[in-house]
């Protein structure tokens, strides 16, 4: 996929995306009949506006005495319009109680982006060759923790109640949206096993496609090292099927342990003899390109003088 | 989230996202005028078929004599029967061209849950409480790829064309569907730079929320060591301002470099000075829970002993 249409092409929609802008068509909308009249050349409603990538995304508003045959000729002559114009793309977002359009959409080669909630967004690719337009977002994000005591020597393990095959595995679950991956571990075993606990490092990343458990979107798969701040353990009692603390060289040898434990357990134990500074990615805090937000960065521990550059030849 | 109601609840209703078996719906589309009936206790086209967590998958077939407000009379009695019964969810499965459904459904609650290309899923929580139903994908995945020839210490950077501002990055972009995190390096570096190389290591991992460049959603970018095959750069026209091979210790100290890029080169020449097993993460592919497909798991390189845990006391 060419960046020019993908990370940059949504820099230009996310305002549609975002609704953070009026469209021609909320402005029919808030400007009554005017929405809603049907003009051959083109209706006022469709008169989308134009992104800086060539595309034009029209954003419907409520069109309530718009028929859908109505709609699809005011499309069908603003689709001819936008070609002959030379536009490459373009973008419908469409109210979810305004979806007698979509079908009338679809008839004309239109395809859903992506839906949520209240809304859906089609898309028409007008350029040449292939869509180029970027996919919407194609991974789920689970975080495992792995709680480990360094004094017991024992880590927390749970089995879920509801897989037809029990094996020994960390808690952990789907990352919220907008939730950092360390805050998932914590919450996710607090929440599965009462333990609460503070984030260490990441230890692991998966990745798994066509996940059964991802409506057949791709997993990807986090396992963090967590050290406990409380031992007892209260467990979920619609999650865990068992839970307890359990040594780290047994869970390591434990022949009923899902392949991915196994090899963390491996992990931690490799780290516990010969030193946590083997396996573990440190996080850093680093400022977004776009101003004022910061993202999280996971990486191996970069000695200071590397870290600034100062002293390094 | 409850696992209860994410992953497994999930696995439970794929059947339908898969569309892999046929549903109350599809059977009354395919058996013709049945499928159109509006029978007032629940119609045949609304059966639907239960999950193993209670819920109910119901997918709409070919319903072409079906108006919107007949379908809503029967997805309210539909409804009313799901709840008599304790259903806690029922999932609607919508092709794109029967979309005038969709308003009369979220007239009765549903909203959308996802849809992509020619179908549209919508759902609606029956249960007690707060839905407990699992959100679709949260995270698009972008790979760059760090192209470093150890011999001339050089690495291969790009600025890309459609920036406002341009700074030195790797250069890299989106997964596609499917796609492994190196493969997906080794591809855009080619496409970019028509530089050939090979997956050594996976350095970094990139957590972004609200990201402008994924519709908003969250952003997951990874950054992956590569070696160089080939050395000639061909620079896409589309994507490439600029492409050029730098000195590594160049681009460390590099000013107008994005912040990522200069943590990442400095990781990579601590690498190139100490070590490169000392900033690595190495590749393994382990089997998946789910017989025959398997994944890549990414973590520090384990010694053998650990790995098979042989000999580990």
């Amino acid at each position: 996929m060419s960046p020019l249409l993908s990370r940059g092409y949504l820099r230009a929609v996310l305002p549609w995306v975002r609704g953070a802008r009026l469209s021609a068509g909320s402005r029919g909308a808030s400007g009554g009949p005017g929405g809603a009249r049907d003009s051959p050349a083109g209706a006022s409603w469709l008169q989308g506006e134009v992104d800086r990538f060539g595309g034009v995304s029209v954003r419907l508003g409520a069109l309530d005495r718009l028929d859908a045959a109505a709609f699809q000729r005011g499309l069908q002559a603003a689709i001819q319009r936008w070609r002959s114009e030379g536009r490459v793309a373009a973008w419908l977002h469409v109210p979810i109680l305004q979806s007698r359009f979509i079908a009338p959409a679809a008839a004309l080669g239109f395809c859903f982006h992506h839906a949520e909630a209240d809304s859906s967004t089609l898309t028409l690719w007008l350029g040449p060759g292939p869509s180029r337009l970027p996919g919407y977002a194609t991974h789920q994000v689970g975080v495992a923790g792995a709680v480990f005591d360094e004094n017991t020597r024992k880590i927390l393990v749970v089995q879920d109640r509801n897989k037809l095959k029990n094996m020994w595995k960390f808690p952990g679950g789907l990352s919220e949206p907008g939730e950092d991956i360390g805050d998932t571990a914590v919450r996710e075993v607090f929440e599965e096993t009462g333990v609460r606990s503070e984030f260490k490092s990441l230890l692991s990343v998966r990745q798994q496609h066509r996940h059964p458990g991802a409506f057949g979107k791709s997993d990807m798969y986090l396992i963090c090292r967590l050290q406990p701040r409380s031992f007892a353990i209260q467990p979920c009692p619609h999650e865990c099927l068992r839970c307890q603390w359990m040594d780290l060289a047994e869970l390591a040898r434990a022949a009923d342990a899902t392949p991915v434990t196994s090899r963390a357990a491996r992990l931690l134990l490799y780290g516990h003899r010969e030193g946590f500074d083997r396996v573990d990615l440190t996080v850093a805090q680093l400022p977004a390109a776009h101003t004022g937000s910061f993202y999280k960065l996971y990486h191996r521990a970069l000695p200071d003088p590397y870290k600034t550059m100062a002293g390094v030849d």
